[in-house]
């Protein structure tokens, strides 16, 4: 087992908000940051391959251009990001993990989210690893808790850039399980954000009625100091709740028999540190009539994606992977009243969870079926999160226990829509019992 | 030339509004004025061909229970309607001017804009024939003005059945320029409201930046009185401005030289019209940076409509016409930057028309190249509505004007963004002014 976290005898990697608050006060040099982000990629990512590209001389003068300018407040001043590969950014090659891109011109412009955070004044470092079009087709990236363990997908680089300190944020997506399953097996904290609230603007469609803009970081404050630069808002601190002020619905979801016996110990564990903590909990659940809304999400993936890739399925196939080939297949036979059937059962799974939502301040549920598996060649399943993407809630994976193997198991909270913000401050308290 | 415009020897079909009014107070059966539609009907449309299928049973039942009941109220109570047959009305089939959906079932459920119309007890008389999934290639249907020339497409039945008497309302709309030109060809108001602002759910994409809800009436207040039923707002008549008291900014366009002769004329006699009617005008112009746009308008419906089709492209490519075929492929073709440029191109293009229509009320702008072409085999051309329909701007399209073949030309109207309701006040005093 090659583990590539940090650990005591290498310098505990800064967190965003430490580097925004050193830099911008003139304590620390962005370029100093910067070093100690490539020095550590040089370290581990020979093990790790988290980057598909470093951009080496762009970061570097723009850690330069932060230090000699008069403005250094940016939320992000001087924070090492790495970037998804499917979000544009100037400079570098969007692949989107698939071959019919390899030999794609750099892009010449920035994905709004890339551009938020460079207005922030982060220093994009790189692209990081996708899955096949943000799919299951894997990259080469391992988990850095065991590199012969897969980092889950699709945001597989960002995790895993991430969790080995490479970098403090990282910016992935969600479609299914994209960003809250790799954020659990690689012990980070993940944001997968409202549906629809942050900008997907340069990069492609997979499925549009899923997809959703996420990050990575190592703490919810980093969550939230990203959040802020890509809202356009200032940042505080979270306000994190008193134990006792926080009410969370805890459920096994309609999804249960998927939790291994490390994922079910996991969450039991959840639960019951919450009980110790003081937090409030009650045990909810979505009504039975909803059993369905994880096939719902297939079916409206499956339909909108073989739109999305009509052009790489029509002029391309023998460069796609088999998985997706299948998805493109099968959402080809899907017809529009099955699509729409979808669609309402979503409907009313929007309905029922904001009522559930009205009584406890977020959900508690799993993150993932378990530990990460091992092997690289697949990358986990994601049927704890279609659900909540389907319905397009805020959700965040909070690191703190780990399985059988010693490899992190996420605890996942769904908040209420929009209210990004107060679930990351759910998400602090949850760290804390967790942790105690 | 055979005519299917009411004529002094008719009764002269109700509009909208006076339907409504008769109805609520209880001067007029909703059935009454049913079966006057029915019978129009059945002397003209075996020479229109507007309908693809008229649902009598279930719009004498509509009809009778408005009659029956104790609310009479609704903004279109009594109101026959015409639904363009690419939205979903439950129990009529919705084939999409396509023979890949001849066999359909009937429809389960209402798409948004028809279920809105049902709530403001609005008799729904059927579906209108649509052009091949609304794009180029025809139907049966004929002008009502003289039946050996296209009615323009795609919401071909729509435009033929408000002009020929049969229904004062129907429902359309446009990617390109499918309500306006058959609204202009066919001499009928035609409103393409602004982009996203009602609701398409219920049809199926076909372009999804582009394609837009609209509907036709033979009057503004029809249109506005449609508009508050699908808005849930109040109706009041609208505020139609003093001549002097409108600014209009008149364009031939970059798309100037598709006028013919009758379009030049036409377009000329407007802008003279409006003058001698008092109406403040002056000449504007978008920069001739924006030359583009129309070829802009083009990459982003090809692009986004060889992924809407591809279901259909591949499994029943025997059954789409030429040029639909042709457009899937041309849009296969496209790459993502391409389509990103046309896509900042229409965002540049909104900002300058944004500041033209800080100036000006409204754009006079010319709203198809002519009078209707002769023959059914082609719907004539959509160039004046590309731009238009790219940018958003709600567009109107006001009757009043004939070419040499005693055809007739709209004259075209474009309002501010989510200024429907001014627009249509507008159309109305233009109206007046054309008349004059």
């Amino acid at each position: 087992m090659t583990s590539c976290i940090p650990t005591a005898d290498a310098p505990e990697p800064l967190c965003a908000v430490a580097i925004h608050q050193a830099v911008s006060r003139g304590e620390t040099r962005a370029v100093a940051v910067l070093e100690q982000a490539l020095a550590r990629i040089a370290t581990v990512d020979g093990a790790v391959h988290a980057w598909t590209e470093v951009d080496r001389d762009a970061a570097l003068a723009a850690a330069c251009a932060i230090d000699a300018g008069e403005r250094r407040s940016g939320l992000l001043a001087g924070v090492p990001l790495a970037v998804k590969d499917i979000f544009r950014a100037a400079g570098t090659r969007t692949t989107f993990g698939s071959p019919i891109f390899r030999d794609a011109p750099p892009d010449a412009e920035d994905a709004d989210c890339v551009a938020a955070a460079r207005a922030a004044q982060a220093v994009v470092l790189g692209k990081t690893v996708s899955t096949e079009f943000a799919y299951f087709t894997p990259g080469p990236t391992a988990n850095p808790w065991d590199t012969g363990h897969t980092p889950g997908g699709s945001s597989s680089g960002s995790a895993a850039a991430v969790a080995s300190g490479m970098v403090p944020l990282a910016i992935g997506s969600q479609t299914a399980g994209s960003l809250i399953r790799p954020a659990s097996y690689c012990g980070v904290f993940g944001l997968k954000a409202t549906y629809g609230r942050y900008s997907l603007r340069g990069t492609r469609d997979f499925s549009r009625s899923l997809d959703t803009l996420g990050w990575m970081a190592r703490s919810a404050d980093d969550l939230e100091l990203m959040r802020c630069a890509l809202a356009g808002e200032a940042y505080a601190p979270l306000p994190v709740p008193q134990a006792g002020g926080l009410r969370l619905g805890y459920w096994d979801t309609f999804e249960a028999e998927a939790l291994d016996a490390g994922g079910r110990a996991a969450f039991e564990t959840a639960v019951a540190r919450c009980g110790a903590a003081g937090i409030h909990l009650e045990a909810v659940a979505l009504p039975g009539t909803l059993r369905g809304l994880a096939e719902a999400q297939k079916t409206v993936m499956a339909y909108e994606a073989c739109r999305a890739l009509a052009p790489e399925y029509e002029n391309h196939r023998d460069l796609m992977g088999p998985a997706l080939v299948q998805l493109v297949e099968t959402g080809l036979g899907i017809g529009d009243a099955a699509y729409a059937a979808a669609q309402a059962l979503a409907e009313q799974g929007r309905a029922a969870a904001a009522d559930l939502l009205r009584h406890v301040d977020a959900l508690l549920v799993p993150a993932a079926p378990g530990e990460a598996p091992a092997g690289l060649a697949a990358t986990g399943d994601p049927v704890f999160s279609r659900v909540w993407t389907l319905l397009g809630q805020p959700c965040v994976s909070v690191p703190g226990l780990f399985g059988p193997n010693g490899l992190p198991i996420g605890t996942q909270l769904v908040g209420r829509w929009q209210q990004d913000r107060a679930l990351l401050a759910a998400a602090a308290r949850l760290r804390q019992a967790l942790a105690a």
